[in-house]
């Protein structure tokens, strides 16, 4: 199984499929295409939130703001799963939960087991590199991942994302994403919520109710919830949190409880 | 087989995938997932024309308004086929179009099949109890959906949409849904254009050309036509439908012919 | 293999992959469903861009803005590959880059092996033509196409992009396609930048930097590059080329060297 993550749009990861069915029968699935562009944060944590429910694969994530300035291609051993793109840091939130120890690889793009792209470089490193790198990798196990003779172990940009301050009755975090119904995701754990379900809360200084779901309030009323990633959420039923709340990715959210 | 239908936009149906994926081999074709939130009479609408076209498969089907509420969660099988999904109206018009009976089956969350979501509720549903659901259905076959445990035998809220009033020359219906390129979408059976392709009949008052395809008038220009689903549609060749007509779900529509 | 491309957003092509799954087994790869509405020669485009990088498969391509209008159905054979949409150009330019000689077939929609659609057109011949022929033309096999007793051979509807005009030191072409992220693809071949990178270049007039890819420009700048097309392609670092040159399509683009 190979699974797919661009900010690609359409047609273009059409291309990365047609080149990965020249070399393999692999299952593919699609995590997404449409992710915020350039933006190798907020695909690292849909990644880290999505890659979990999967059985062992290979998972190729090509959010790639540096293509062609000779940021090194990736291959990382996360238990039984490999994850293929660039090295932003994009894969690594995913690969520690993936896997307790993670094993960096470098791809020799030059290497003959790739086009021939003319210079130093691509503006479609997603076809040309990573696709069929993610194929050989399927095809040689991501156990024998040693083996394959245009990979050399290697460090890699990491990428952690804040942890929240929780104290007595109140927790400090920060908005770490927000998706595209305009909901809030801060990295602050759901489960301070835990016995305030029909309650208000205080966020960032104003009272806020915390309800299990969306539908706890009225359209257009705010809320704060737990999303299916565990964290807390600054939303709106049938509206964008973000906009009510005024917050953005990076904002300081405090929640009194 | 296994179909997904949701208003989750992406990445989400992502995570139901790797659920689904954990448990099974099935075959997985996406009908949509960006239909309009929380709106389960038009995913109902979609799920009636499309789902027919399949071959024997398990549907799962996530727009899920209540999710959180105590809404139940039900398995509806219809022929040979089994939808899944909540319990809101969403499967029953095209469990009615698969199966000339059909029976539902309460989902019990609570049991051992599914996480603990930690409480009385859950914001991500579709992971946590649908997708799962959907797989076991899929192992256990269709015909055997008695076996399963978590499934106990159940009443449902209906979704019936109104059927069109044919008179002598006259039809008068109302618009079910309006697809995402605007055109209007009525529950007047297509047949009262048959011998009136090339004409014109009234709409609501005004005189529209009736045509077999939108090709037929230029670009910008009203026509009424039989859509893919076999009713008249409101349309605009290269434009928008309902804007053109002044017309929105529930609109009421009168052809004179 | 089958792959699908349309211009009809969802969920209309699942309808067309139920019809498929009901004949064959074949693994369905979709290319795009939101390319520009009833435009055959950007599909054109992309279907060109695209399909050779994958291993031999039947290609459906319902770009049909002369649906119903009596256009014919087509299946075109390209090597080891087959096309399958309406006769207006978009499968032309595809089928000449899969193979060396194309033969071109005529689908008769009125044969008992497609739906009756009552009457002389049906506004989804996606889903009631070309999606039950690419199926047969799966199963039968492209080296086997004339034993389909729906075909019969035919002259098609050409679409040959223009090509630019190579001078000493100047090239002259015109865009081609606009991509979603504005970038203006032209028709002028990307090696005619290969010793120009990192300087600047006459883009009908004005000064322009020339480099590999996007990130070498600061965001918001314009840039000349070569896309993963080939084709030399004016952009906006995250951002617009097609509105910073002042560009659409057939738009004349010179550029000085």
């Amino acid at each position: 199984m190979i699974t797919l993550t661009t900010d690609f749009g359409s047609p273009y990861p059409a291309a990365m499929k047609g080149v990965i069915l020249q070399r393999t029968d692999a299952r593919l699935v699609d995590i997404a295409h449409n992710l915020p562009r350039q933006d190798p944060r907020t695909a690292a944590f849909w990644l880290r939130e999505t890659l979990p429910y999967f059985p062992p694969a290979v998972h190729l994530a090509v959010i790639d703001p540096g293509v062609g300035t000779g940021r090194k291609a990736l291959v990382v051993r996360a238990g039984e799963h490999a994850l293929v793109g660039p090295d932003n840091g994009v894969l690594i939130p995913a690969a520690r939960r993936l896997g307790e120890e993670i094993d960096a690889f470098e791809i020799d793009p030059d290497h003959e087991a790739f086009p021939d792209t003319g210079g130093d470089g691509s503006t479609f490193a997603g076809r040309d590199v990573f696709a069929p790198a993610a194929a050989e990798v399927h095809e040689t196990g991501v156990e024998n991942i040693e083996e394959i003779d245009w990979l050399s172990p290697t460090d890699y940009e990491d990428l952690v994302f804040p942890e929240a301050e929780l104290r007595e009755r109140e927790a400090r975090g920060e908005v770490l994403v927000v998706d595209r119904f305009g909901n809030a995701i801060t990295n602050i754990p759901g489960n301070i919520l835990e016995d305030r379900f029909g309650s208000e809360v205080a966020v960032n200084g104003t009272a806020v109710p915390a309800e299990r779901s969306y539908a706890h309030v009225d359209p257009g009323q705010r809320l704060v919830t737990v999303g299916s990633h565990g964290n807390v959420e600054l939303a709106v039923n049938a509206g964008r949190g973000d906009e009510a709340f005024g917050v953005g990715v990076d904002s300081t959210v405090t929640i009194s409880y």
